[in-house]
């Protein structure tokens, strides 16, 4: 690695709850992704391309909804080879970071994986319900959650038991909440996962933070009994970033839904 | 934009000189991004477009060039309708953002833009010189600099145009040294920008500083001065991240180098 890089980093005020919470910024509608001077309507293709990578790098802000001319696309790119292609590509960074990473060894090298579109995929569920263009609806993904038999991301399935190889604990650190943990756990097992060192849940202290502010304070708490936190992978930005952020961090692809 | 967000972030501590620094992490070889167990070899398109994903989300870390397998693909995203849709996409949230900001007038709302691949390309230097898949060249860039007649990037042209109409200060903040103030002026002028309110370049006292530290020390210099920093566009993540960061940062496309 050779020089250290180390975060301080990004501390989100806003205390704004899960994917059902109210946007802070408006949302870009089609109108404000179509481009500027032009006169002839490009190809939706292009300009939802171009909405997705803004999404992606999070250049969009907080917004709450696939743009209505971009659904088939977002449909088109997660049900095709492009999704896939995307996470294998990240996921294989990922390993090729792990495997340069020096262990300090005493079982103390962590690295943290989000749930929900991360580890396991939850578009069986999204290809029933719009592909987030629709109002996440809390009910309907709670029952899904406790049908337990969403799959595994393949990628981060791979990656998982790699690192659990290359000798890594595993922290699992969701935004579910703790009465969902013995559907996670289930669901886990059923796609594959084993042997995490911890799956980490909102308790009722958590709920109502954002998931920046949520995640931060957990990897704090990770830091502060002794692990050192490598490497982090989530399909989030608020996953991600915050502070007691990893060394190394890897964003997986969603343009289905935004948490902050 | 109803709360606040406040950031705080990220500081790097290793002290790496422009584009010509070593990358601190190994570079993903063409096996690093072939996908993970597929038997038949992906096609080239898809797989380089998740490597470009990858670089823009940052996921591929400080990488030192195009892999070889991409050059094709980036050649043909830059010269293509592709990167100009990006552009726009990315110039339209930004404006849209904006519009929504409730400026705190006497002249103190500041926006802070990048110069090389933000207000001015250098894709024709760039595309007699592989596109970022050869190795930096100090000398012939700097030639390029002095010949000072790099087009603007439109999107950021009528960006730029309309944050002035709209009350914005605008501030310039570039890692090209003092001596280059001349034709960087130069060239400004002649891609169309004027008026703008400072022009910031590294000093003999910046020399040897990261891009995320000299940059954050001078936006941090400017938040002294009391103007608050609204917005930020940039073309690398060292442009945007940091301290004294702006309310909303805007990444802008560049597949062909990465400057830590």
């Amino acid at each position: 690695m050779g020089s250290t890089v180390s975060f301080l980093l990004l501390l989100f005020l806003s205390t704004i709850n899960h994917i059902s919470s109210e946007s802070i910024i408006k949302l870009p509608s089609d109108n404000d992704i179509s481009g500027g001077n032009r006169k002839v309507r490009a190809d939706d293709n292009v300009v939802c391309d171009s909405w997705r990578l803004a999404a992606e790098t999070n250049n969009a802000g907080a917004w709450n909804g696939v743009p209505a001319r971009c659904v088939k696309f977002v449909a088109e790119y997660l049900t095709g080879e492009r999704y896939r292609s995307d996470s294998e590509v990240i996921g294989k960074l990922a390993s090729e970071f792990a495997k340069r990473v020096r262990l300090e060894g005493e079982g103390r090298d962590a690295w943290v994986f989000d749930i929900d579109e991360t580890l396991l995929s939850n578009l069986p569920y999204y290809q029933d319900n719009g592909f987030g263009s629709v109002t996440f609806n809390e009910t309907s993904f709670d029952d899904w959650v406790n049908v337990a038999e969403a799959p595994a991301l393949a990628a981060s399935l791979s990656l998982y038991k790699e690192l659990q190889e290359l000798g890594f604990k595993i922290f699992l650190l969701t935004g579910r909440s703790e009465h969902q943990r013995n559907a996670t756990e289930a669901n886990l097992l059923f796609a594959g996962y084993s042997n995490w060192e911890r799956l980490i849940l909102r308790g009722s202290s958590d709920q109502g933070k954002s998931a920046t502010l949520y995640k931060s304070e957990k990897r704090a708490e990770l830091v502060e009994e002794g692990y050192t936190i490598h490497g982090s992978s989530g399909d989030q930005w608020s996953d991600l970033w915050g502070y007691a952020v990893a060394s190394r961090s890897f964003k997986l692809p969603n343009p289905m839904y935004y948490i902050p």
